[in-house]
């Protein structure tokens, strides 16, 4: 196997699937440094607000090298800025970082990567995505006119994969179906695990609506919150043409919550992060809406429902994780 | 993540799955050499006859620091030994070598790795697996008294797993299902892709015999060869009660196949490596009798029949491979 630009850069990527959809406003993004042919930091932005990828990287690469060093007890992104600008000792300037996505420009919630990549002066810095986020960008100028060796579009579709929820967040709503089933399609009963449950639990807990249709509501009566991992219950849209149901199902009496009783999907368009749950015969008539599909699946082959209709639906594998028993698949409609 | 003898290990075993099943009857194995804290190679077993995953690893690490060294002219097995042993130059001395199974011990088919690695004196040997063949085993002792470090047993769970058809088919047969579905589990029609199906004809011609049910030969008349590459027809076992079968049906046409029909499956025990193709009525009645299923899935969701009857099988997964756009998941029975 060649270990080149391309197996860091893939290092890097998968390392931010990790956490994709949980930054969210913010893009997944991985970073992977080298020191003089020394692998030192896989990292990857964990969540908004929380330090960028590229800053996890930085201070996981010097502890590697430096374990006792003070920054090992510095978390704000802006704690680890400063102790770099200031005690950096050149340590960078024979570091190859790798990004998956073009370091920040602008002082957010954060400082700016792309100004501290400059002060560290790095050998190379090899990116996948140019940043399309109109706000970010810049950070290539930035690093090239500090004399940074800079490659950009390394992997590149495997870099904009990793970008698709976010490039649909930023342009107009971001829509994803989340659908578990049995390795043999079956949807019947209890499916997946409690850790594939957790993880539901922490999308709802990061969404802003939750769609489901009429006919599950009313024969599973399901709470549709994230007690799992004692989040916030998202709103809820019903989508359904018979208004009328049970005011005693439990997802009516979460406090603070707004529930959507319509079959009029254009409201989907007043959210930007929208998980729709359901199963086969919802996904088909949805499935022109939808930017992936978030398909779990448990490793058994089941006897129970599986209800194929006509659909026929053909899919690129974005990525796969795993969590406990249960395979967390990205898929995108080819 | 972190960045220790787990990860390097699970490098050397992932890139030891590309390559498994196709090494029989040799076990499949990765070698990484990190030389330094560098990382210089990822390598593996190939093919019975061709180098070990160590020697592949140790070219391949030489050649990333000496690109033009005369080794990189060197492909059999005894002339990378004979290179090394004199041309090694403490190389290696700095070296890291992370190995799935313990480096053979014995002269077979090529020298024995132990005893190269012996005089190569790496800094230290890193083992998954303890080699569970008895003939080849005593590579540990030899290491270690040449007072190379060696740890055994890092990521031992994965490294088993990868050993399991091997184990298999040194204890006794190594019997395997294959399948090929689409995600939502329908198996109409042509299912699998080009290059999965090129997969499946490699793995026919490296099997012994092939199983199929009676059903598929009279309803499908399928020719069971290994066309795609060009590859050695295997020997087919009709597993049927009814004994009688059209003889112009193409599989009975191979010039030197055996065909047995047949409904006692002892017979397969006289066979060290075999391949039952089938779906989910054939798995169902053989699941006690498989050591692990391939199944092949297709990205997409289609219509179609889907045999679920009354089966219910709880597997771990073993591994999964991408080919094309298809996913190559090995699975265990739990």
């Amino acid at each position: 196997m060649k270990i080149d630009d391309n197996f860091y850069m893939k290092l890097a990527i998968d390392e931010a699937w990790k956490y994709q959809l949980l930054t969210y406003p913010n893009p997944a993004v991985g970073c992977v440094i080298v020191k003089d042919g020394k692998l030192l930091a896989i990292e990857a932005h964990k969540e908004a607000g929380m330090p960028h990828a590229e800053i996890n990287a930085l201070k996981a690469a010097y502890l590697k090298v430096n374990p006792n060093s003070v920054v090992k007890t510095k978390s704000s992104s802006s704690d680890i800025h400063e102790f770099f600008l200031k005690n950096h000792n050149d340590f960078f300037n024979d570091c190859d970082i790798y990004v998956t996505l073009e370091p920040c420009n602008h002082i957010g919630k954060t400082p700016s990567c792309a100004n501290l990549l400059k002060e560290l002066k790095p050998k190379r810095v090899i990116i996948s995505v140019k940043d399309p986020n109109k706000t970010a960008a810049g950070g290539l100028e930035t690093l090239k006119n500090a004399n940074i060796d800079v490659s950009v579009g390394i992997l590149e579709e495997e870099g904009l994969n990793l970008l698709l929820p976010f490039i649909s967040w930023q342009n107009k709503s971001c829509i994803f179906f989340k659908m578990a089933q049995t390795l043999n399609g079956s949807i019947d009963g209890k499916i997946s695990g409690n850790r594939a449950l957790a993880y539901v639990h922490t999308l709802r807990d990061k969404i802003d609506l939750l769609v489901i249709g009429g006919n599950s509501v009313r024969v599973d009566k399901p709470t549709l919150d994230a007690r799992y991992i004692a989040g916030r219950a998202p709103d809820v849209f019903i989508y359904s043409k018979n208004k009328i149901f049970d005011n005693n199902i439990p997802l009516f009496r979460i406090p603070n919550r707004n529930v959507i009783i319509s079959d009029d999907l254009f409201k989907l368009l007043d959210y930007k992060f929208v998980m729709i749950e359901g199963v086969y015969t919802l996904l088909d008539k949805l499935k022109e809406r939808i930017d992936f599909l978030i398909l779990i699946v448990n490793s058994k082959i089941k006897n129970g429902q599986n209800a194929l209709n006509d659909i026929d639906i053909n899919f690129e594998i974005l990525h796969e994780n795993y969590i406990g028993e249960d395979k967390i698949m990205f898929l995108k409609r080819k």
